[in-house]
């Protein structure tokens, strides 16, 4: 797992294969069949215009009631609204959604903590995430494979928070090229018993690595590249790892 | 990230200091200052004789009506039970609780997948976590500490299921000599922001990244050795990732 060097900042229009290209090279990797690139939300994102300029917003009735209640701007409630399916939880500072693309996560993923637009308050902008970032994946990935000949995956990944547990970790939003889930069931463990019931999430896991490996700070990069993920290439997505609601009992 | 070989088959009362030492050895690698094992919570409780033969347990009245309920074997729920502080959720094939140490997971994280005892049925056995996996990790490290002379990180995971989404991920259970979550509020962000809410658990990250290291099955290793974990060496325990109760929405 090597972070790229010298990606360059993205904004709006921007074509991220070839900015992916361009640091495949200052980074002197040389893609074979089988690799994985990861790369943030926050690129594909930017690329894609998702930056929002909050004082652009028109808020609801519906999003200024929430607004009270979880004490967080009225626009920004507007944003997370629009983007979700449905609330889940909320409370003063948070609001817990199924995104239009099925994710639970807070504010529907929309981040205000490192976006700037080119005009007015800082302050007033915010980023959301790719409307469908499976898409936005293969989209990327095909473009890779045309420019360097070979098969790879491309796996967009967020940070997000749990259930249960406290801390950010990598997940993936959006993947084409690689499996999402890797069913093991019947295969022979470690001991030769056959595993019973694992499904191994395996995108997320590398998600999780990846992350890590970025960084979220300013010596992080937005792109890593991955050699020897340890199962077959596949053609997975990110809505496979979502859990249907009528499976999940922690809705 | 590399993954140990020859790590020999743990049996009850096994040191698993001289193991991991003799497989670092024959995996040719040598300690540095700030390196970490991440090991699988099995060869931990195996060596701590955590394997229960489930025709000695005995079954109270609770376990057999949640067993009932949930369709399970009585004594595998007696002991579920035991090794919980609460049950969240309960439905056919299905227990979600919280464990004595306060993880939120199924079935206490006892499994039945891959170990066998040295008598009777092999259906029969079932291999608990270990009691306290914090301590655990801390013995180990000690261990490890006091032969190579090195000051190193212990981390000990789980596979384990999550709420929202499909497929396991590796989770950390117990560690020590590593931080379990890195605060980088106010630190800058790639595009110099201030991060705002990013509290990493940088300990589950890497629990993920080696248990798609390591694998499930049988070509997979119980250890892998990591240089270069991204985060300053600290004192982190697992039970600073566990959520308190008053601050988890989805309980």
């Amino acid at each position: 797992m090597t972070r790229l060097v010298g990606v360059k900042p993205v904004t709006a229009g921007d074509n991220l294969v070839d900015i992916l290209i361009n640091s495949l090279k200052k980074s002197h990797i040389r893609l074979k069949n089988g690799d994985v690139l990861v790369v943030t939300q926050k690129i594909v994102s930017k690329s894609e215009g998702r930056l929002v300029n909050l004082s652009t917003v028109k808020v609801t009735d519906e999003a200024r009631l929430v607004a009270a209640e979880v004490e967080k701007r009225p626009e920004l409630v507007q944003l997370i609204l629009e983007e979700s399916n449905e609330v889940l939880r909320k409370r003063p500072g948070t609001i817990i959604v199924e995104t239009r693309s099925g994710f639970v996560c807070a504010n529907a993923g929309i981040d205000h903590s490192n976006v700037k637009g080119d005009w007015g308050d800082p302050e007033d902008w915010v980023l959301l995430l790719p409307k469908d970032a499976d898409a936005s994946a293969e989209r990327i990935r095909k473009g890779i494979e045309e420019v360097a000949g070979k098969k790879v995956g491309v796996l967009i990944i967020d940070s997000v928070g749990r259930a249960w547990r406290n801390g950010t970790i990598g997940m993936a939003i959006g993947l084409s090229g690689l499996p999402s889930l890797v069913d093991l069931r019947g295969v022979d463990d470690l001991y030769n018993y056959k595993l019973r019931v694992t499904v191994v999430a395996a995108a997320d896991g590398l998600a999780a690595a990846a992350s890590l490996m970025m960084g979220e700070a300013a010596e992080g990069t937005p792109v890593v590249h991955v050699r020897g993920f340890p199962y077959p290439s596949g053609d997975g997505s990110a809505r496979q790892l979502v859990r249907s609601k009528s499976q999940d009992l922690f809705r």
